[in-house]
């Protein structure tokens, strides 16, 4: 006799690691959009969001956006822009857009993200990750120190050039 | 009779903004290297300055490097890195490395080349200009809250990838 309470979700050693493509647009911005309502600094806004994570995709010299995934849905993603610093000589990582689907949270796959990110930039020669966290989640913080990552004594300003 | 206490340096209305060349980049480094050895977060290192510099001067889709100049000489520089914002919905500009030359500070070339970026910023469709400045320097944030800079409730956390 079957089971029918079995969980319908796929197991988690079902889920992958891998370069999102457009056809995940969707999707990406459904999470972004999570992640913008409880951010204080950001508006939602699905056009906007929907923009910037296209122009990623479109040019992946630009950067990755990297999702955790099973064959029926999206666990979670990240974004990681590339740049050059001149402190480093050479490309360095900004990390954004760390969000993980509410229903598959507190499973470590935030961990395998990050794990996956620091693998993938020291293989390709990334001299540096760098993150904005918010200032007053401890629990965030803690998150980034355990793989390494230090504070700066450096605060961001930014002038939005919008009208 | 000539003057011959005459200043041989250039008239500041001699001076002009204008992108950086592979040209000057010998120039950049010994720039770079004077704000390198003020700052905490960074070991000054000509070999990794050049070659940040380079990167940016010879992939101009990644940035602009824009230089306060004379006919003799730069007076300053600041780097603007371009990258994608998901929450803008678009092109953003990172501004690093503002600096003046010693001997040219308290003239406000600082205020003139920020201007510059923040009016080229516009007139590219840009759609914000971050910064990272330091913390205790009350001065450095005063002078970009007056281009109208906010500070934002993030604070940046690194990870250095260099063995």
């Amino acid at each position: 006799m079957s089971d029918h309470t079995a969980p319908i979700k796929p197991l988690n050693q079902l889920a992958r690691i891998e370069p999102a493509t457009l056809d995940d647009l969707p999707k990406l911005v459904d999470l972004l959009l999570t992640l913008f309502q409880i951010e204080e600094d950001f508006q939602p806004d699905r056009a906007l969001q929907e923009k910037g994570l296209r122009l990623i995709l479109e040019q992946p010299s630009r950067g990755r956006i990297f999702v955790v995934r099973t064959d029926y849905e999206i666990i979670g993603m990240v974004n990681c822009l590339f740049t050059i610093s001149t402190a480093m000589g050479g490309f360095v990582v900004l990390l954004e857009d760390l969000i993980i689907n509410t229903e598959f949270q507190r499973q470590h796959y935030g961990t395998q993200l990050i794990q996956y990110v620091v693998d993938y930039a020291k293989k390709k020669d990334f001299k540096r990750i760098t993150l904005l966290t918010d200032k007053l989640s401890e629990d965030s913080q803690k998150f980034f120190v355990n793989f390494g990552f230090e504070h700066s004594k450096m605060i961001p300003m930014r002038l939005n050039l919008e009208v």
